[in-house]
């Protein structure tokens, strides 16, 4: 393929739901300009989007968390309702089942969310035991349970706006609007290296020196696309993967990964988790809603489709980082005793009907997060955007992100998210950052 | 050597001067427990400690780090003053040549100092031309400066109780202290890894479970010490370094490194340059403040015991992280081209006497900063502490975080600084992080 001299305004590094969200909104409020989005793959949302749950929530302790959730989904349920897109959104709620210490520690978020309008509910334990009628609550002369010092289910609190969606269809809602609009995809394409140069030449050789500013200039990119390509902006939206090209930039992409991991389990031919799995009384659907047990994080929710349940658990302590650029790809890969001796215990303790399940298929992505506070960031630097540090919750803020990276392309102060609400782009910089630590991790 | 089987109540990784200050406050302070310092070097302050500029100054933008900083002057000057310890401490000042940007975009940092007791003074152009006699003010018709945007002088903003000491003779101070209470010290020892273990241990395996706590359990080292060393607490203060300990176990150290270079001229033979170094009236030494020139944060110090100057500049742009571990011997290597093309023609602009100066020394040390803030940190997670992100300031905020670090050891709210200056821990932990960005940054 010939080097490439096109020049863009616009390079969008990643076509994940960051990566497309933020083309589409530039594109959307900027026609006249043209805006490239790049992506390693063949596709858009092949890398750790397509790798994810897929879960959306509005429950956080964040007020902005709170704020770029609920407006994000907001805008998948018009899409799906209003504009008839099909993007898989099933409306099931998320349960979080709590110990007391939990339902003490939760209840300022739990105040906080009233006032910025986020709907939760509480089940008492007698609502617990009729809507799900295989959980344990007690573990009374129960040994495993006392060695893992799991602690007793004492109230459920139900988030009913979350939910769950399909990661590709969502991808492809943003990329054919985008595609339709004029914008281009480079597939199959490796972004190598950010391209610096001075901002002002000279024509010295050895520039830029240390006196004189400094900008991108480009991407040099290898793949199906190959040379270098020019741009007034970049974008970059690649998760931990941005760490790479940041780095010989001395610029840091404040985001490190670790292996997040999914087991899949078939409710076919037991009785107890096709009840499980189709749990009324929670949903419109007549679906289990995502069910979050009060030890580790362990979670699961149900796949209708696949008449099974996906698992996984919260798994920061001792999980190491993975150096990025990495090509080992065992850190991709699923771990079979992880889920035996560690998940499957805790599972099966509340929720005996997983006693004799086997994991028909498993997988891993990148949870990329932020250290500091676990919220997303959004920042311009010259004529560099990044955004990132999703926490494993780039599908269901992709929306409001996108909006506010095309702001700060822009150049405006505030971001109009779905439903006209403004948001201050400054609140998930890193340099005028006001957020709040996240503390309803999962 | 045999396997070394004795166990530490606490072993601090690092022999820099964080680590010795900490070591000595704790051990100050906990006459009865066991503290080890480790250090893969055969003595202490033989790595970026000993490879930096030692200068000192209390102001900042930031109140925290003009606290930490102030508190941590004064207890070097009762130590150089009272207890006569050889520190080689001098106070020359700091003084700031200013554009008119860059004076009224420290206003406000100017008056936030007087308020937290921070002298500065202001000198007019007319006092700095008689007390610089050297130095040029004006750029008219001198075609290189323009090309360079080298913005004039307007004034000078000086620091009186800022200065220099030295490294070497500080961490001796310290570490003999710290020996003469019944510290240990352990050099040429290399620390592998950090050694982590379920904090109930159960006795099957492959424990720490994801249900199950962990604590960290010791270290492993290689060297003149070779094995696992357990201990009760583990005291990260190896900078960048402690990244490698960290990253295992999924912990971010929230520091990155950049190469930082460090210039040595000599004044011997040029009338100029020693009429420059012993400039009168600033302090009582008669010697030249550190300058600091208004483009690219060009700065040099007077080295009277070496008859000759040492330069450096502000390096963050461009520059690129270094990978920790690395092992690329040229990281640490100056760049000869960099002072000649980069930094001497601003210097030679605005001091012409440097325009013969050749180098006669240089080296390079890592710059180890949190990119979040310019601040340091000290937290503890469970039994492990970490302090750092010094951004190069590790030797004037030494003794405090050295306070702070004993004050965490021993769960306390509160450290006392020097001057029985109280300060509440968690501002400068991340999980309650309380301090604004530094803004004042060389």
């Amino acid at each position: 393929m010939p080097r490439s001299l096109a020049s863009y305004d616009v390079i969008v590094v990643g076509a994940g739901i960051m990566g497309m969200a933020s083309a589409y909104h530039i594109k959307l409020n900027n026609a006249n300009k043209e805006v490239l989005v790049l992506d390693r793959f063949g596709a858009a949302g092949q890398g750790n989007t397509g790798r994810s749950n897929a879960m959306f929530r509005n429950t956080f302790s964040s007020v902005d968390n709170q704020t770029l959730a609920d407006t994000s989904i907001n805008f998948y349920l018009q899409a799906q309702n209003e504009l008839k897109a099909d993007i898989g959104l099933q409306q099931i709620g998320y349960l979080w089942l709590m110990s007391e210490t939990q339902l003490h520690r939760s209840e300022p978020f739990l105040e906080g969310m009233v006032s910025n309008g986020i709907e939760t509910r509480r089940y008492d334990l007698t609502e617990l035991r009729q809507l799900l009628p295989g959980m344990v609550s007690s573990f009374e002369s129960n040994g495993e349970a006392a060695l893992m010092e799991l602690p007793e289910v004492q109230a459920g609190i139900f988030g009913p706006t979350c939910g769950r969606l399909n990661p590709d269809k969502l991808i492809r809602f943003y990329a054919e609007k985008f595609v339709r609009m004029g914008g281009k995809v480079g597939f199959n394409t490796n972004v190598e290296k950010l391209l610096v140069g001075p901002s002002k030449q000279l024509g010295i050789d050895g520039e830029p020196f240390v006196w004189q500013d400094s900008e991108v200039k480009g991407v040099r990119v290898s793949g199906a696309m190959s040379g270098d390509l020019p741009a007034e902006n970049v974008v970059l939206a690649c998760g931990a993967w941005g760490n790479e090209l940041l780095a010989p930039v001395g610029m840091d992409g404040h985001v490190k990964a670790k292996k997040r991991q999914l087991f899949s389990v078939s409710a076919t031919g037991s009785p107890e988790l096709e009840a499980l799995l189709r749990s009324k009384g929670f949903n419109a659907l007549g679906l289990l809603p995502l069910i979050i047990l009060p030890k580790s994080g362990v979670h699961f929710k149900p796949v209708s489709e696949e008449n099974g349940l996906w698992i996984a658990c919260e798994d920061e302590v001792n999980r190491p980082f993975i150096d990025i650029p990495d090509h080992d790809l065992d850190q991709y890969k699923a771990e079979p005793g992880y889920f035996e001796r560690g998940i499957k215990p805790v599972l099966a303790a509340y929720f005996p009907a997983f006693e004799k399940s086997k994991v028909r298929a498993m997988w891993a992505g990148l949870y990329s997060y932020n250290t500091l506070d676990y919220l997303p960031f959004a920042f311009k630097d010259n004529n560099l955007l990044v955004v990132g540090g999703d926490s494993g919750s780039g599908i269901m803020k992709g929306d409001s992100l996108g909006r506010i990276v095309d702001a700060l392309y822009r150049g405006e102060e505030e971001a109009i998210l779905h439903g006209d609400r403004p948001y201050r782009v400054s609140r998930i910089g890193f340099d005028r950052r006001e957020v709040d630590r996240e503390e309803w991790v999962i």
